[in-house]
């Protein structure tokens, strides 16, 4: 127990009362960044070519990660700089980094520059568990979410009234029956509307279709209630009691076609013993989906993540 | 992801919806549970007798925990056995226990029979930070915590709407000035008025006077942001991040006059880094302060935490 | 670093100088205990006729553990009497034991009874990685390990001298070429030489086959070098490399006729990265094998371990 | 259990046979490194000016990671560059640095470029518990220590057959009565003939004098046997039992004249429960003590360590 008030000074701003879906990330003018994330063909000099660039415009690094993959030949970095250091606008920034570095870096290169003054969205897809949901309200109502909910869209209304409460739109789309194509298309322009930053489905519970992972791709992420690629596809928790395991996980990773094999975002276990029931895992499980989540969701939205192949890159 | 609905029969029972306070805990009637704890002078012969007299009643024992403590010579124990095996109500058991069992324990012999069918209540104090308050909240919602929140009090308005939102009343009780006296009192009176069986000091910030500390002891619990005994007082994170440790931590512990020094009821750690600023240590700090209350605030609901002296015996 | 030389005494025995092997477990006399373990069919009573029965014996209970498995209708104990406060020596206590209290819990009833007084004895097979070898060494150099170790067996010589260097004998079968049933006929022929409590496959790299596992059922531990289920088989760390998971782990289990499938007794894993190569995998991954191995193995030589079908019950 | 041999591909390079002290740490040329790390004030430009220098010299980079401390204004770099990528030696290098990079920097810049084919050497500090010591000597045997073990010095005999056995020189210093300050003189010869790149105190449980931390400033590690700054000096282990904790854990950082304040490298901890007594956690603790160390003497070797102030920048 912190003394008095004097500790609330520790606090990094709290939800401001009502108003968290858009509340402001960076209240401090300084804390805005221009962040640049780049992958291409590994060779000698590269590192000094994009930081001579970000010099050149007078771009005071705040951080800067590398990755050099042996494996692939494949480079990799992320890096920030002040955006009150930078003359320009990031519209300028990323035209003259395509004409004056990118050529120079060879054709795959992937590259991005956003600004974290530009304010992100996600939308939710839910099904009837509340866990994922309610703790992603909540770090947006305290502000803590570099991103607004736009919206969430369950297939069932068991869930309305939570984002209903923060004032976030609700859209239930049933999947019964024989719908389920169609549900899709409609899910789909639910979220097209917003064009998301990212696609989360916390807890949804219903398996993509293809032209969907296609046309989200990189930006939709799962929570599935394992330690991949143990205890893939259905009922996992039951699986992991079956066969005695001490340990149980969770893992974030992008949506592909394949069914809980797209690239790992971030996994974590806690331990379990003889003792827990399948619904002993299950509740104890929800708190470390959520934090595994929370922690995907944000490096995603921070653009802390680089997709290679089948893996990911995260400069956490 | 799981594939389709099926795994929803994974849930061990969902929040029913908009009235998590008052959701059952144990919808399986076979859930309900006996719950004897006891504390006693060592000897030979005690889990034989208390054994024999839970057998004598028809009670089918579903866990059982023991502990003797070779430093005090103090014996403890924990049994839970099905309601619905024993011809008797929790108070005629009771009374056979008081009159059967306890006289042959000893005079200091401690003992508590609970039953899980009477629902608990909680009420939460809180001051600007809202992450322990919207999780505990969000488990409620659920029906994963077994009691009901009947009240949250704040020495600042900054989290009413989050309670009045579920439905929960929110009491606002000023501390500023001179009146910390006064406000205490207040508190009291409507902390008591609902005799709970847990006052949660949610990131309250604000020290009880012992005469609080004493009407309720071993029922206040607390959540500090450091590892205790590290970092005792005020604004833990920044002395964290002066001294340059690579763990931050979270302790829940019962209150006593003594500031930061009750018994510890559960403590957990995350890393950390030489690039987590204050603020950063602040945001993650949440995560774990979030886990380690909720965890600590579940054990005391269900009778899993013996205090002795200083110090905490939780059969978790 | 602890001031002078006080805080030896914090040490809770050192290593006697060269005699790892044979040193005392116990020192203390009052640490000797008798430990009964047992698994029956579940039903009313059962701890109390077990705990009546210590009780007449005067057994003062130093750790007591219980599991009803709800799922299996399975009863599973473990308690630990002091061996001074019962009159009777070991058999004695099982003669009573077996006449008196086993045939009431039914025919299927799984018991033992055993004295730590009486110690036990490990074989060790190798191959060419000295990790667990040299971690196993070195708790039973520091008389940590409750057990001797009786002989190393290896199918290279790449390790040979290390046991020698502690007075171990250290046997080669190679098992080069066609000769890989004789070379485990000898296996079998040295290891049941010792009637060993436990035969640790401390990375053998070899499976055993059908009738040894038949023979060492129960006592036969291995280490493998993945979070079981995920990659079983050869090469796990480059499955893990390969798919990209955030964290690798180790489990110990028994040995069975199935590949990596048999009951597990511990896990646990390490958070890896990007940055990670297979070696740096194969690095890391060497001090979370040393320590699921280390606690497993004291788990079964302290008898805190039951088996029933395909998992374990661990009172550790 | 993997399956037969095929799996020893996946082995980083077993210890050669009774020479893991002047075992290879990089079997492979291309493994070896040029490493430089630097500190000094923060502007913009430096990742800019140090990286067009090391292509200049056509390096390779395969490892580069950056702070910038907002606190205290100040950069910090380590970067790994292929040595055979350089036509340069390291001393032909580090001369272009000082004169072509460094001055332009600051006066207050401290850097240093280590060339891992130049093997680095370690003292180790021992008194009676062993586990630190033979855990740091299986590290050597397997060839994973990136450094030879070059002496062993012991203010007791009890561990002298450890050292010698694998080839190593075990000096005895005793300190008994009033000769420690003699005493101390003689391990600082003995220490200083190898001019080490570490001294390892091994639960060494001597405090060093003021003029022997100065002498050896930045190159002392310790492990102390709790998660500082909680139990500081004598019996952690006993002030963590009596204060009732749930997590023990273990520091290693850098000796300085002030007790167990010196910048902490790593920490780690593990759980504990009520029916741990002291030297349940002492033996517990042996765990985390020894992975703490060497974790951070893996660190320190690798020059992933830069220390400012009282707190460490830990490139790992």
């Amino acid at each position: 127990m912190a003394s008095a008030e004097t500790s609330s000074a520790e606090t990094s701003g709290a939800g401001t009362s009502g108003a968290g879906t858009s509340s402001p990330v960076l209240p401090d003018p300084a804390g805005r960044r221009y962040v640049l994330t780049l992958g291409c063909p590994d060779r000698t000099g590269i590192v000094a070519r994009i930081s001579s660039f970000l010099a050149d415009v007078g771009g005071w690094i705040t951080e800067a990660a590398y990755h050099s993959d042996a494996e692939t030949g494949w480079f990799f970095t992320r890096q920030a700089v002040r955006a009150d250091s930078v003359a320009s606008t990031a519209d300028q920034l990323r035209e003259r980094f395509a004409t004056e570095v990118a050529p120079e870096l060879g054709d795959e290169t992937d590259w991005r520059l956003t600004d974290t003054g530009e304010r992100k969205s996600v939308v939710l897809l839910v099904s009837k568990e509340s866990h994922c949901l309610t703790d992603l309200l909540g770090r947006a109502y305290r502000g803590e979410l570099p991103a607004s909910i736009e919206a969430v869209i369950g297939n069932h209304r068991d869930l309305e009234e939570l984002p209903t409460r923060f004032g976030i739109p609700f859209h239930h789309v049933p999947f019964a029956g024989e719908r389920k194509a169609e549900a899709f298309a409609e899910v789909g322009r639910i979220v097209d509307a917003h064009s998301p930053d990212a696609i989360v489905l916390a807890r949804f519970m219903q398996i993509l279709p293809p032209q969907l992972c296609d046309a989200w791709a990189g930006r939709a992420l799962n929570i599935h209630h394992s330690f991949l690629p143990s205890f893939v596809g259905a009922r996992p928790y039951h699986q992991a009691f079956a066969r005695g395991v001490k340990l149980i996980g969770a893992t974030c990773h992008y949506v592909t076609a394949d069914l809980d094999a797209g690239p790992i975002i971030e996994q974590d276990v806690i331990r379990v013993d003889h003792g827990d029931s399948v619904s002993d895992m299950v509740r104890q499980g929800r708190d470390i989906e959520t934090l595994v989540l929370a922690r995907g969701l944000r490096w995603h939205l921070e653009d802390r993540i680089l997709v290679h192949g089948r893996k990911t890159v995260v400069f956490s």
